[in-house]
């Protein structure tokens, strides 16, 4: 596989991307990358790592501009041509990569890669899908933000592309799908969602009905699907609450030494609860529907996240996770023509 | 006050809502209470529980059905006529009772508030205002599932009376209001939200903005208004997340001894987030826009829960919230006119 790195992208770049995909040019032998980004100050983020074994397996593609977190994703890829997300995309589109790693403005890889590589066949939206940790494994959501205001046939895009992914990807066998809503029976929900549910018994997914917040995380189904607007809220709150509980925690730990000497005969739970709800052992969050493979790390990656986005990658590209998704649309599409 | 008290609603009536309506009586010296429900039932457990000098101050009304949990709120109000939410929202109406506490089916009380109280003057939806734990102190979440498909101009309403309220009952000087989305700038949003930001603008509250998820707990506004369908969404899944995750760590707790003299050493931390993050302690949550006083306590409330709800309506008629909501509306349509 041949990656193209957003070098610049996200809160500790280059830095973390770099180290990230360091790490990984270590562990897996069957990619080369092409770091896209100020060249000068990638090279000098290089040097700082020792790269005897795999440096021939390392390029450079200069990118001048980067996507700043306030700026519109959509703009950007008319005003920010130069910026290394585009550019990295732009590799995809030329043939010279076949996937992109970005930490950078989740926007403007979405408007990167809509607009250059185009959706794939019979899909009208993309969806960026994320695994949110949950006991026993964790589930896929789908869309958590790149489409904001989608039409139900989105959502019929969404639960096909995220059942193959986690099939392929996660391994998880015959996944249900489940449609986020206010209540499990058919009735609840709002007018979209009742629009979606409609459609979703018509396609060709296990269709397990409706979930709420409440099921989410103890043996939840394994693919969650709803609006972008929806997802990006949850994944928010649900990233925000987890951190503030361990926040909390901690504070009320520090009160006494008695309870300070408990936490750290305890320290084993926790860290194996922070492995289990990390973000960085999920690595990337693949944009699905595009004609290309987009993998998002989240904006506060660490290496060890890169290099993990970075296997994501490797394995969407090796298990060929857009055929089988535009296989599935067309065979989906024949069966409603034949109708 | 005058309370009536649905008696036979929530998961564990009428054993909770009489014992906590007893533990209020004990507390709170100020109020009567008609226990609405199944008589005989209702009677049967009361006699499990000490009245002495407290019996005088309650009262039956017979109610004979009861709304399940599966059931259509709407179609409650009609086909249960003789439900005991209904009922003891009748006693409102009919001038018997101040106030309804109801821990039981939330569609159904929203549905015979609206239906048999009207809204109030200048409302056109009423919202389930919902206090959310938080870092130092609660948000108000409005609207947590009343009004699942909202005009803009239902939100305008929800952000003055979260405000009326918070400042009111929770004592929240000058509360700022945030508006639920997915970027703190103003173009972020769907459409819906771009609408709600505009006229939020122009409402005589302190409007902070789009709030998201990773801003909730810690130093949050004090009110966070959005459409019943995300805030349902949003409110099922903080508790359905802060439930799994502490659930999480017991599993890890008991795997080793060690670790479970730890958790022994550490257990007044997180007795103390128990109780940060337990809704029993912020008691109901109010239906706020409805002609009455009605408060709904959760499904699955505790004795302590339902006396806590009994606080809040006591405190929700003693600083008359209603007459200062058709106030501050008044004076909103005035200014509205008069430009």
């Amino acid at each position: 596989m041949r990656l193209a790195l957003d070098a610049m992208g996200g809160d500790y770049a280059p830095a973390n991307p770099v180290a990230g995909v360091v790490q990984a040019l270590r562990q897996y032998p069957d990619f080369t990358v092409i770091l896209v980004g100020d060249e000068a100050k990638v090279r000098a983020e290089v040097a700082k790592h020792d790269l005897s074994g795999v440096a021939d397996r390392v390029s450079y593609h200069h990118a001048s501009q980067v996507v700043e977190m306030g700026e519109s994703g959509l703009e950007s890829v008319r005003k920010k041509k130069d910026s290394s997300v585009s550019r990295a995309i732009d590799l995809i589109k030329e043939g010279k990569a076949d996937a992109v790693v970005s930490a950078g403005h989740t926007g403007a890889l979405v408007a990167a890669a809509t607009i250059k590589l185009r959706t794939l066949s019979g899909i009208h939206r993309p969806g960026l899908a994320v695994v949110i940790p949950a006991d026993p494994k964790g589930f896929l959501l789908i869309d958590a933000g790149a489409n904001i205001d989608p039409a139900p046939e989105h959502i019929v895009g969404y639960s096909i592309m995220g059942s193959i992914y986690v099939r392929e990807i996660l391994g998880y066998k015959e996944p249900r799908v489940g449609l986020m809503s206010i209540g499990t029976e058919a009735s609840k929900g709002n007018e979209f969602t009742k629009s979606c549910y409609e459609l979703l018994e018509q396609a060709p997914i296990n269709f397990a009905g409706n979930v709420e917040g409440h099921g989410l995380f103890k043996d939840p189904v394994e693919v969650v699907v709803c609006d972008g607007f929806v997802g990006n809220i949850l994944l928010k709150t649900v990233e925000g609450l987890a951190k503030s509980l361990f926040q909390w925690i901690k504070k009320e730990i520090v009160k006494s030494p008695v309870r300070m000497l408990g936490a750290w005969l305890t320290k084993g739970a926790f860290q194996a609860i922070r492995k289990q709800t990390s973000t960085d052992e999920y690595g990337g969050s693949p944009l699905l529907g595009v004609n290309g493979v987009c993998i998002k790390a989240h904006g506060n990656s660490s290496p060890t996240a890169i290099k993990n986005a970075v296997r994501v990658a490797r394995e969407f590209v090796a298990q060929r996770v857009n055929e089988r998704i535009v296989e599935a649309i067309d065979t989906h599409h024949e069966k409603l023509a034949a109708q």
